[in-house]
């Protein structure tokens, strides 16, 4: 079956599914994007994600293009056109297709939205038993990371360096300290037990799947630190993993050249992943009763 | 007449010109573009433009998709399909349509070109005969501003903070320092006739206008001081103006806040003006006798 895309009010076969050469999206990277994990049948974490949508939306000075419970709706109807329980759909916004010029176009110009579906059981990767490697790279990329943009080359080249060196993912570097990896949230855990991830600012995305973990964890009694870590911190740490919509909780058990614990994934970073992975199929659950 | 578009070896009418929405240069911006400026019929600097492709593809891991020259013999086949004498060719190569995923597909994934014309009579720009004005934005864009992608979302926000106060174009800067127009080359005319202009390095885009201009200007016998020029240095210029594929040489008479001189074109800024287009109807000519 050919999978089916979402273009502009369309369902359309993904190999048929294109926008205008002149789409600002295209042309300039004027353009937003979300990555909404679905397990079991559930859009997880989709409030959060809308409302980031809108906020990056709203950095740039675009509206929405409909409203979050359209797109949320057109998301349950590509769900079924394409038989999708477990996978992602990603969707992008942008400026809409007009004469090529840098400023913004009239107001009354149509945006673009675009959805599509990947399947994959992300709840049972395989990939989560042994956990990745990470690569340390610069952070090469723009003052506004908190924008999710499709403005992603820098990312694009980071992570194709860490692919190159067979690792999972690229962990990001403005001087000593980890901003974030290259499309998710860097954590370490310390001997102690402590977790650490980088605080909130225009230097990370605002994860959402970071915000779900967060909300767990202080259910949970446990703390974590929100402060900058740097890399010889996560070399020395005794675990560490990233979250991201995709990724979920990934263990991370190797940084460059030095391996972490004895290289498996840590048992606070499994325990995050089950906790994770068990409110995700409540959420599942609660819209299949809804 | 329609307007004609060429997309991976198709001529086709603009408004039917479309790229898959899985192609990484809507999903990544993994793309690089060039804008050249066709005057009289002659394809201007038209080397200096294929080089610098040549160069930004291959600093992202990309191969040309055909040779030089046959891109040049599309944007001929272009020019005369559109009856195009004076105006622009906008090109743009792609990493490929393919399954999102952010490191490089594999090798054999064809690339995407490309290309359309814009109708514009750049040599008798009657916006040059009063300048522009510039108004001064931070310079948010990542380190690789050398490297012509499509990267460009940091680029259409100062610009359209430029053009909400009135102003043609933005000025970035870093710290104090000018590093250049969101789609132009900066320069600046000191009282005692200096010319100055930043050296090319990772944090400028290095121009092609900029580059014949400066032959221009080496040929006259003049000299142009390659260094970082602060804004207040530039608010106390005599002259000032902007160099690119559309602008050509543009005066700058006004920036923010503080108007040059008696607030019209410098006559620095219009003998050079004058050079850059005598030089570029040079070319055409021998274009057409070849």
């Amino acid at each position: 079956m050919a999978r089916i895309a979402y273009v502009n009010g369309e369902y359309v076969p993904l190999d048929e599914a294109k926008i205008s050469i002149l789409d600002r999206g295209f042309i300039f990277a004027d353009s937003i994007y979300e990555v909404t994990a679905v397990i079991d049948g559930g859009l997880i974490d989709s409030d959060l994600h809308m409302a980031r949508l809108e906020r990056s939306l709203g950095e740039i000075g675009m509206p929405m293009p409909v409203p979050a419970s359209e797109i949320v709706a057109i998301e349950r109807v590509l769900m079924e056109k394409n038989g999708l329980t477990n996978g992602m759909i990603y969707l992008q916004v942008t400026r809409g297709a007009v004469e090529r010029d840098f400023p913004f176009p009239a107001r009354d110009t149509p945006q673009s939205l675009v959805m599509f579906t990947v399947e994959k059981d992300l709840a049972n990767d395989p990939v989560a038993e042994t956990g990745i490697r990470v690569k340390s790279v610069p952070d090469l990329r723009w003052a506004r990371r908190d924008i999710k943009s499709t403005a992603l080359l820098a990312q694009v080249l980071a992570k194709q360096a860490a692919r190159a060196e067979g690792c999972g993912e690229a962990w990001m570097l403005e001087g000593d300290t980890v901003t974030e990896g290259g499309s998710s949230t860097a954590y370490i855990v310390t001997a102690d037990k402590r977790l650490i991830t980088r605080p909130l600012s225009q230097k990370v995305l605002p994860g959402c799947t970071r915000a779900a973990l967060l909300a767990l964890i202080a259910e949970g009694g446990a703390t974590l630190e929100e402060r900058p870590f740097t890399l010889d911190e996560a070399k020395q740490a005794s675990e560490a993993f990233i979250t991201g919509a995709g990724a979920l909780v990934m263990p991370v058990v190797g940084i460059d050249d030095v391996t972490l614990g004895d290289g498996k994934p840590g048992p606070v970073t499994r325990r995050l992943r089950t906790l994770y992975i068990e409110q995700a199929r409540r959420q599942a659950a609660e819209q299949a009763g809804g």
